[in-house]
């Protein structure tokens, strides 16, 4: 899609929440793990098709928030998907670096205890590349 | 962790939205697919964490909503983690059949082009198996 095309495009059909927001899961194209959940508004998510990098929509600090652009962890956007109700989406990107800001590969690296949230897994390890799919079992 | 520790077990510590409700991404645990993105409160999370089958709170029934309950197509929970801020969390699931009411093994099978949605990908098909992490490339 062209640039232009893509400023006009209606993004109506997303249905936003309350504040104007839908749900972006991260997930990485190469290790196929899932990155983080952050928030897009309709600003942050045409910013991200033209640019193909994922800027999100900071809700505590209320800005709009170029992942990497402080950190240098950039999330180059591979494909974006929507779901069958569209109030939320799916990026494939490349992930250069650590996603999350623990220095850990994924965000999504704390276990529920009884004795509370426990940190697992190593930081700064990009955990292995599953075989490519095109090869058969 | 047995059952009485469990239904003891302190969630105070999880970032509850406004409606007392935590996004949950599902990631099935063979083909690494990401297939849906829902949404728990507390008493939904207690029960998949007992019964180790997904239980989501449906926001348009305000109701609990056993994933799969009417079509059978239940989500074996393998794991559970939760994100570095702790309001967001990500299962990792055995998905029966298909994720999707529409047939797909995702939920994420939406393109958003120009003249709006468009459905992608070919129903009740579960895709590819990549090949395990175990192997080197």
């Amino acid at each position: 899609m062209e640039e232009n095309q893509m400023e006009l495009l209606d993004l109506s059909g997303i249905r936003w929440d309350a504040h104007g927001l839908v749900p972006a899961i991260a997930q990485d194209v190469e290790t196929k793990e899932v990155l983080m959940l952050a928030y897009m508004n309709e600003e942050s998510l045409r910013r991200t098709m033209k640019e193909r990098k994922a800027c999100y929509y900071s809700r505590s600090r209320q800005a709009l928030w170029l992942k990497g652009e402080t950190s240098g962890h950039f999330q180059e956007v591979v494909d974006i998907k929507f779901d069958c109700d569209q109030d939320a989406l799916l990026l494939t990107v490349r992930q250069t670096g650590m996603a999350c800001h623990e220095n850990h590969f994924s965000c999504f690296h704390y276990d529920l205890e009884k004795n509370g949230f426990k940190k697992v897994g190593e930081p700064d390890v990009k955990p292995d590349v599953p075989l490519g799919r095109t090869l058969e079992l």
